[in-house]
């Protein structure tokens, strides 16, 4: 069989099934940007490669997939950061223009190139990691203009740079001080003006929403998952992050691709995930960030066989980490996940949160020649290291 | 004046003085290696530089110094982190190698040239970060000849890299088997045979211990520092980590550099380490992934005028940790510390704790010319960020 390119002397952490599916002695072959063959060997087909790779023993892990960010954004909190720290109380803090709306301010006083110009460092951050698909959320524009604006900007990312990046509209992320405290009349103006203009303009793979005190009640959220639903659009949820509004059956009851925290999710909650086939996606840079001690409850989602996702959630405000390794070492640190789930998590379980299993997330024939090569003994070291990034190199689409 | 260098148009963290010693307007010179100017534009003497260049408005810091590590070892210990996520006992884990006895056979087992190739890819991490001045310490040798081995590996990583390496003698790092558990016959041989080996070789700047329940006493300790005085050696002290033995009184009786660790430290240590100008090293890479609970009195430290320095401690069972920013992002997010106690202690305090303040840790003429030139809006951005590297570019005396 022909192929464009073959890598050969690999150990292999495939992914597929359950566990971290590793071949000792494999490799894997692209043709036309797909894998053709991943597994050992001794089980290949016979090949014509028109080049071949020597990969010298190093590992090939599926591509990573950071399947929750906020990396297109204006400005950035490190001021807030430093008065929180010097004493400062939430007060001082918005007087000195902190939080999410300093954050909005700035987003929609940026261009659409600046946004893009802003988030290249901390994405190219994320690819010298071997990242591979970006998911990309609005949210700090809260007006029809800017939501478009940072969708259209996070698009541009995935046309700029060799990585595939999917795009959420987050509209129901926070309420704009123009909205003078009406939540419902927001909530009117995402479903029914920002939802239809991102859809029509086809700026969105999917719908999130913020669930919580802070930011909207289940039965607002439950409108923009109708409004998503009418649209044909996928949806997913940050619930119970701080609180358990029940944001988790929600999420399942709309057939959502991910509930992402979930630090305050209770059995029923979790109950609810695993018949929907809802990912769970943990964020430990933010539980880290925000110095959060309730953490998600990772014994019931195993026993329950909610998948668990890790997500890098980088954000300006609550987690600006760009660091899927690192996400690893917090998830393993914090949470206790093990090595395999944590590996599982960043690809398989990753790539199963954005709907996009199908063709990432795995090195399965017919997928994505997706690839991350790396310099390591053992997949261990992927998790047990901080700030060591062990990359040799990044296959995207074959290339 | 002639100069070699001049770096124009750039904004200053000076490190001198008590705070940031932030320049708006500010440039550096250097001759000979050496800082001939550093300050505002505005007051600097007429300069005739051979090479200008333009800093278009970045920060220029001191270059970082990293006070504490051990990164000089064979293996790794990934497999036992992975073996504990999967629940593992401390007696399975010992039974397949792990515990740092396991780091002491793959190091007696390395050749010097394969200590030094495993340590380079550390190395060059933290050299990426803007490191300048390394500590690297023995202690997983336990033996003569591998205490000197790890040492001389040192040594050579300082030649073959622009940085400056200081070395730092811990015999008394643990037990190793072959002593059947006799601690004092041990000690012996550390102040008798290793101590006077080191020295005689040249290969150690400072001499360093771990007082601890599971290490040595502090009568242990004692005699080590006894013996350190003898050859003309500071001391520094791994102290109150776990428990409080009184280490840190102990430290300052003998006019140490540094006490590190320090969780467990009362005020009687604090107000003694204050009297003895012995630095405070706080670990927090060590603290996040041993998981410890008990953080160290930062108020107290701060209330007796302690300085306070951070470190990587870089080393493969407690702290696998390979960045100063990051170990800047815990530091304050774990210990509360301020954007400008962090800067200092990778900085100016972290110079004073290796006694090398005479030379590096601030901008001033005089000192080594050691810079980490950043790509940043303010100093906030590099304690802020989590796994971003910010450095624009670095010099090492003057290049
Ligand atoms: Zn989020
Ligand atoms: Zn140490």
């Amino acid at each position: 069989m022909q192929c464009d390119r073959l890598w050969k002397n690999a150990r292999l952490a495939t992914l597929t099934g359950e566990g971290l599916g590793i071949v000792e002695d494999g490799i894997v072959a692209a043709r036309d940007g797909r894998i053709l063959f991943a597994g050992a060997q001794a089980d290949a087909p016979s090949l014509d490669p028109a080049e071949t790779i020597d990969c010298a023993g190093r590992w090939i892990t599926p591509g990573l997939v950071d399947c929750h960010t906020h990396i297109v954004y204006g400005g950035n909190r490190a001021h807030e950061f430093e008065l929180r720290l010097a004493g400062a109380s939430y007060e001082e803090i918005a007087r000195a223009g902190g939080g999410i709306v300093s954050t909005m301010r700035a987003t929609r006083a940026a261009t659409e190139d600046e946004l893009v110009a802003g988030a290249l460092p901390r994405v190219d951050t994320l690819i010298a990691e071997g990242v591979t698909t970006l998911e990309i959320k609005s949210g700090y524009g809260l007006d029809t203009p800017t939501e478009m604006k940072s969708l259209r900007a996070a698009r541009r990312i995935g046309e700029m740079r060799p990585l595939s990046v999917q795009t959420t509209f987050l509209g129901a992320h926070a309420l704009p001080p123009e909205a003078k405290g009406d939540k419902d009349a927001y909530i009117e103006a995402v479903c029914h003006e920002m939802l239809p203009a991102v859809t029509k303009a086809g700026l969105a793979d999917a719908v999130d929403g913020f669930c919580e005190g802070i930011a909207f009640t289940p039965q607002q959220i439950e409108r923009v998952f109708e409004a998503a639903k009418a649209k044909g659009l996928r949806v997913k949820l940050h619930a119970e992050q701080l609180s358990n509004l029940h944001g988790a059956s929600l999420a399942a009851r709309y057939g959502a691709l991910s509930a992402d925290h979930l630090e305050h999710v209770d059995e029923q909650g979790v109950s609810a995930l695993a018949r929907a086939g809802t990912v769970a996606v943990l964020l430990p840079g933010a539980f880290y960030f925000v110095r959060e001690t309730h953490k998600p409850p990772v014994e019931l989602l195993r026993r329950h066989g909610v998948k668990i996702a890790l997500a890098s959630d980088s954000n300006p405000g609550t987690s600006p980490l760009t660091s899927l390794l690192l996400a690893m070492n917090m998830g393993a640190t914090l949470f206790r996940l093990t090595v395999d789930e944590c590996l599982a998590g960043v690809t398989r379980e990753a790539a199963r949160a954005l709907g996009c299993l199908d063709s990432a997330g795995t090195l399965e024939a017919g997928k994505w020649c997706d690839l991350a090569i790396w310099d390591i003994e053992r997949p261990a070291e992927l998790v047990y290291r901080m700030g060591f990034n062990p990359l040799f190199a990044r296959v995207w689409r074959g290339k």
